[in-house]
Formats: structure tokens, C-alpha cells, sequence
């Protein structure tokens, strides 16, 4: 059945409001990386009793659905062909309850992670979840994706956050986890499968989230220093002598800080001769105090030599100054054309092996090639930005910077998940054992195969 | 076919002194609150070849299997029935590698958690689970049951801890998944579904665990206080404004006070006239400066009317005194007979009305029934000891316990599991759809049902 045949059974559970058609669909933001969005009808359901009627009619009409949130995914996991129905959480966007005394909140997915964050200030709370694309990236997405960013150093990804969670599985039938607890050991974790599954398993309807005290304080530094083992032994430093404070350490490489504080773009706090730059962070309790111990933690690095040069953020200028150089992505999109940009992970100890090997492959083919490295180097995990060849020669960049990961049994995902992008790469960190057992629970999860299908999976033989 | 028609065949896998029976098994502890190894065949592979040959025979056998590691769970979960088959992991014990850059390390599933921790004290590193078993436990069962313990308030539980896992499937088939990265979202995280598995979806043969750095400080308190409004309140204020460091926040009770300060036991640090007593633990990593914040912390919570009286160790003589008083299970297992021990975990907002009602009924049917309640009360997990009724009275106390948990949506089973001793009680946190798609899991996996038969599911029809 043509999907047009729906649409007035679409409207009929969610209003004529909740559902849109032709240009109103086709002319919405496709998302990084997608030219266009080619489905062309979108239905917003408000309740978790519509998104259960909408999946069951679709169920038994066999229609494909694709679900979107807030569209900050680098994988096309929410690309669109024609005839697939897009299901989008936005009008589901209500902070349901947050419990001060249990530290945790209900939202529906379709919630922004900026705003969630912001509207737990008054009670000196915090969602520790924090990435670039929060002005627009939902909570759903964010389970959905286990997404992952600046902070899992200390607080972990999302995983780590959703204690319960509501999902409309592929033929209606809602499954409610609403799990408040940190612990509850009842049998299999059902929810832990959704997450991370990018909308093929279910659309996640609401979350339990834990929520964290607040941090007072905050003390940043930026460091450089020319050799990679010296950054992995100041991170280890850094995080033992912190005791539990330490909050980010990021890296970038001499040609991503050089592309950010070039000429009219930001200032460069410290010289720009150093192969890596470390952005760290510690966030805690009191002002004065975690000063004096981030300061005098860093002292002692410097007396061990582990950098050879550090600035230390005096005001709240100074600290968005270093963080501008690390999150400003504009400049190195502009100077690397074509633009690839990848996110890999790997033990920290095979990093700069790894990082060399990937170079001297692209440079053996394209000599006047871009690249860059930054990333959360706490978490073994590298983005990379590439600027070479010309927008036909995707695969072969693409074999650069996946193929060394093989001997250091590294991820070619670390937060950005597979959706179409990274689907032939993943024989690289997933075995075909794996892979099996991922087909059987979807097919166990959505045996007509109606959720955003073609994702993630290779369209293999099993 | 009767299981010792495998025994030649188990011998010809893991040699002659791999194979036990008869009284060299039937004689071997069998673990809390069972009376007796019934099962009379152990085989004691050594490598995971072994282990995927064993469980191929058995799975085409239609072979029952057990799987074994301390024998320190508390809800039966390895319990044995005749002619059952018991595969232990007890010769799996190896630390096959420690990586100190990379902060992780391989082990073997049958590697005793107290030997594995105190492995890694030379490389400056710690695994942060801890609980009462560390000394007999093993890693593998600690990522079979999802254990806690004490310090789950700052790095979470096992499931935090494990990167990566090779399991034995029903079929023998080796599942690897030995992610070593913090990071890595590359489709469905299928290990998560066999921690907390309790043995009956695969056997798992290895790990890769996520290490942190060992903490150089520790401070320590007991305070007392007479309302739960304010422990709870104490709880976020030492939380938020001990920024990282706080590391445990136990409860107990007057009763269990009482119970281990009284003649001849333990000496009482505050006396023993407060309804709560609470053990609070701040690891960190500077003696002086830890010390300094952790008294100043304590003593903004006494100005604000947090607890009524303080203690704070000063030695680690100290420390062991406070931790002796919570530790100590013996002297409340002498008093309180029958002795019922449970574990069940609800949203720390509801808790005081929670332990009412517990009391209440309890104390309805046995006015001079014992009852106490301690726990993790940072992660809304309350154990409950109950001396009350005879040993023929169980399903009415469990019924006074698990019964009050409904409308807070509570959890039967915090962190011990649920293995054959809270299996008729299930249905209290996990509604049908859940149990059903448990099912359709084990199904799955186990599709002959020879793993841990009749454990965690109640045998519904589904």
C-alpha cells in the first residue's frame, strides 16, 4: 500500500496539525551530510498512546518508518527514502517531573538537552551530558545514539545516565522500563539494547534520567607539549592527583590548533610550534580551594615534565577562549575541502602508532592533503578531519582511516554510531558472530523489518 | 542420556583431574541458604576452548548446566538439581594483562576479586567494586550478577566496569567482544545482556575491565541523626560539595546499631539512641587537603542541622571501627532467627514510608519479630534483616517486605539478583511485556533452555 493511504488514518490519531505532507517535509533541514530529505509525509504524534497507534498501523501495513529527533547525527541515521513514513518526537518535548531528593527526571524524548540542563539549575542539579550539538539534539537522539561528547571521562555516556525508559516497540506494543533506581538487578536490561540501536529496535518515547549535583567551580587549562606519550602520562596525572574532579581532557594536534587560531579567526594562547594541545577541565565544590589544588596539580606536572608549556584560565573569558579553539568546527570545515570528518576509537597507548599510520596512507596518495586529530583522548576516542581528493573519492579516505584500526582492535565508531555512513565498515570492529546476533534480536525486536531500515546493518547474507 | 554417560567425554576435554563427582561434589559448599550440591558432575575447563567444547556436548545433549564461580551470591542462583551438570571457572583464574596507559586490564573469568585488586596496587591503579565477598567472588560472577556493593555512588556498578566480554554460548559457539575502548557505539552493546544474566544465557569466559586510579586519600565519618528528611539532605550536601570524592554513603539503623555495639561487640563511637547512623567514605588524592575538605563539608552539614553528632576517624584503626560496625553480619544472623536477609532498592524519597510500612506489617503478625534495615542509600538500595516467624513462615515475610514496594515502583532485587529465591516476586518490578520479551531473549540465546534451568523466570506460560 502507497503510503498516501495512511494519511488520513495518521490524521485521524494525531490531528490534522500532527501530520505533514509533500514541501512541509521535503523542504525541512535534512541533516549533516544528507542532500534532501526524500520521504514526504511526517507525523508528530503527542502522546505515547498516538506513537503506539501510529506503529501498529504502520506494523500491519508493512510501511517503513524512520524516527527523528533533533537531526545533529553524523551517520544519516535518520536519512529518508521515498515511501518511508518519518516519525519525528519533537511535539513530545515535556520535562515530566524532576526529584531533587532522588536525583532523577522524566522527560519525554523529543526534550532538548540545553534546555533540560538549563531548567535544572534552580535546583542545583546537572545533566552531565554535554556535547556541540545541545542547542538542538534531543534526549531521545541521545539514547538512541548512546551519545557520548565532552565529559564521559568522568560521568560516562549516556548509557550511564538512563536509569528507565518507555519504548513503542515496531508493532505498538509499549514497553514501559521507568526505572528509577541506580540499582535494579530483575532479570535482563532491556533497556541497554535500545540504546545505542539507533532507531531500528523502537522509538523511545520517555526517559528516567539520573541527574548529578551541580558543580560549583570550574578550572580549565590549556597545555602543549611534543610528544603524545607525555600527554597520555599527564592524563593519567592529572586524573589520579584531581581525585574525582577531573571533567574533560581533549586533545587536538598542531594542524587543527594552527587552522583555529590562524590569521582573524581566535587567538592563540599559547605558540603554535607543539604537535598536541590538551584542553583540561575540572569541574567541583569550591571556588578557591579546587583553584589551589587544580594549579598546584599542574605545578607538579610541570616539575615531572609532562608539557612543556600551560596557560591557566583566569576568567570566564579566558575559559571560553580555550574551549572556542576546541568546539569551533567552522574554520577546519572551510580550509578542508572536501570535508570527511570521522570518529574512530582505539587504547590510548596504540593512539599515536595509529594517528601516523593513517597520515602517511592519505599523504602517499594525496601529498597537499588536510588532516587533523582532536578528540576526547580520556576516552580513546579520535576525530578526525580530513581535506583531500575530491567528493568521488569518499571510499578511499574512508580506507584510510579505517583499515589501520584492524591490529589495535579499534572501533570505527566511538560516539556517532553507523547509521548509513559507516555501514560498510563495520566487519572492521564487529565479527560476524556479532553481527549475527545483532540481525536475530532485530529480527526479534521488528520482524517485518519496518524500522529504519537499511541502517546500521549491511544488507548481507546471514 | 543420563549426564554420566558425558563424564568420558567431559574427561577427554579438560583431562582426568578436571572432571569431579560423586562426594567430591555433592561435599562442596553450596553456597548461601542451599543445603546441599545436588548435582554430582563438575568439570573445570581451563580454556575457552574447553568451555565452547563442553557446552557443544551438552547443548546437543540436551545437558542441563550450571555454571559456578565464589559460590557467594545470596539468592540461589547456582543452585543444583540431580543430574544436573556443574561447570565451574574456578581454574580460569588468570590476570592475563594490565594496561596501565590505556587503564584497562584482561582477566579470566574465575579471577578472585580481592586478588585482582590488590594486583593492580603496583601500578598505581584500582577496580572500584567492592563488596563483603571480594575475597572469595569472581570476576566473571560479578559480571554475571551485575554486582555493587559498597562504592556504586561514585563509579557505578559491574556493568560499569566491563569494556569488553567473551562468552560461551548454549551451543558452544565463542561470542568476542573484547572491546578494550570506553567508547565505542558500533550497533547493539550485546554484552550488556549477559550482565546480570545470572548464568542462563551464556558462560562468560573473559573480560576486559575498565580500571581507575588508586585513590591516595580516604577520609571517613559516622554520624547520627533522627530523621531520614535530613540524612537524605546530608546525602546531596556531602555529594555536591565534596565535588568527586564521595565514595560511600551507607545507612543503618538503630536496630542494626544496636544489634553490633551491644555487650561484647563492637564499641559504639556515638551513642545508640538515634534512629540513623550513617558510614560516609571520601576518597581522593591528597591527604592534607582532602582531610581540610572533608571535615570543613562536615561541619557546614552540622551547621545547617544535616545530623545531630559526628564522628570522624582519625586513624585507620578508626576507620576499620566504623566499617567493622557495617560489615558485620554475624552478630545480627545470631540474633535474629530465623534469620531473612533481603535486598531490594525504591526512589530515596520514598524510603522512610517504605521502611513504615515494612515494620508495620511485620511487627502486625510478630510483634517481637527483629527487624533492621541498612544500605547504600546513595543509590536507593536498602537491605532488610528480619528474625521473625519460623523457618516455615518465608513467603509471608517476603510478603511483608516485596509488597510495599509497589507503589513506588521498587525494585525486589537492588543488586543480589534474582535466581530461584526472588523468582516468585518478579512480577512486582517487571511487568508481562518485559517478562515476555526476557523470554523471547533466553529463547534466543538457549533455545534448548540448558543453561541454569528454572532460574530468574518463573515457569509461566508465556
Amino acid at each position: 500500500m502507497p503510503p498516501s493511504a495512511l494519511i488520513d488514518e495518521f490524521r485521524a490519531i494525531v490531528g490534522e496539525g500532527g501530520v505533514l505532507t509533500g514541501d512541509d517535509v521535503t523542504g525541512r533541514y535534512p541533516g549533516y551530510f544528507m542532500q534532501r530529505v526524500e520521504a514526504d509525509i511526517l507525523v508528530r504524534p503527542e502522546t505515547t498512546e498516538q506513537v503506539s497507534q501510529i506503529m501498529a498501523l504502520c506494523n500491519a501495513a508493512g510501511q517503513p518508518v524512520v524516527i527523528q529527533g533533533g537531526m545533529s547525527g553524523w551517520v544519516r541515521a535518520t536519512q529518508t527514502r521515498q515511501g518511508e513514513v518519518i516519525l519525528s518526537l519533537e511535539r513530545m518535548n515535556r520535562i515530566e517531573s524532576i526529584d531533587p531528593a532522588n536525583r532523577t527526571a522524566i522527560v519525554q524524548a523529543g526534550v532538548i538537552l540545553e534546555r533540560f540542563q538549563d531548567d535544572l539549575e534552580p535546583y542545583g542539579l546537572s545533566f552531565p551530558l554535554d556535547l556541540g550539538g545541545r542547542g538542538s539534539c534531543q534526549l531521545g537522539g541521545n539514547a538512541a545514539t548512546n551519545a557520548g561528547g565532552m565529559r564521559v571521562i568522568r560521568y560516562g555516556m549516556m548509557r550511564e545516565q538512563v536509569l528507565g525508559m518507555e519504548v513503542v516497540l515496531a508493532d505498538g506494543r509499549v514497553l514501559s522500563s521507568m526505572n528509577r533506581m541506580i540499582k535494579n538487578n530483575t532479570g535482563y536490561d532491556l533497556k541497554q539494547l535500545f540504546i545505542g540501536s539507533e532507531g531500528t529496535l523502537g522509538v523511545i518515547t520517555r526517559l528516567v534520567l539520573r541527574l548529578r549535583e551541580r558543580p560549583v567551580s570550574s578550572n580549565t587549562a590549556l597545555v602543549c607539549c611534543d610528544s603524545f606519550d607525555r600527554i597520555a602520562k599527564l592524563l593519567r596525572h592529572m586524573d589520579g592527583a584531581l581525585g574525582g574532579l577531573l571533567s574533560a581532557f581533549e586533545l587536538v594536534d598542531n594542524s587543527f590548533y594552527r587552522t583555529n587560531t590562524g590569521e582573524g579567526r581566535h587567538p592563540a594562547p599559547l605558540g603554535s610550534d607543539k604537535p598536541y594541545y590538551a584542553m583540561i577541565e575540572a569541574l567541583g565544590s569550591d571556588h578557591e580551594r579546587d583553584r589551589d589544588l587544580f594549579e598546584s596539580v599542574l605545578a607538579d606536572a610541570a616539575e615531572k615534565g609532562l608539557f612543556d608549556d600551560a596557560i591557566v584560565a583566569r576568567s570566564e573569558k579566558d575559559r571560553d577562549a580555550i574551549w572556542g579553539i576546541r568546539e569551533d568546527l567552522e574554520h577546519i570545515v572551510h580550509d578542508f575541502q572536501p570535508f570527511y570528518a570521522f570518529d574512530v576509537s582505539l587504547p590510548v597507548g596504540d593512539m599515536e602508532a595509529y594517528m601516523g599510520e593513517v597520515t602517511r596512507r592519505l599523504k602517499s596518495i594525496w601529498p597537499e592533503g588536510g588532516i587533523a586529530f582532536l578528540g576526547h583522548v580520556g576516552d580513546g576516542n579520535l576525530h578526525i578531519a580530513i581535506g583531500a581528493g575530491t567528493t568521488e573519492d569518499r571510499e578511499q579516505v574512508e580506507s584510510c582511516v579505517y583499515e589501520p584500526l584492524r591490529p589495535f582492535g579499534g572501533s570505527v565508531s566511538a560516539e556517532h554510531g553507523i547509521g548509513l555512513e559507516k555501514k560498510p565498515w563495520l566487519s572492521i570492529t564487529r565479527n560476524p558472530l556479532e553481527r549475527g546476533l545483532m540481525r536475530d534480536i532485530k529480527q526479534m525486536f521488528d520482524p517485518k523489518g519496518i524500522l529504519n531500515p537499511g541502517k546500521i546493518f549491511a544488507e548481507e547474507a546471514s
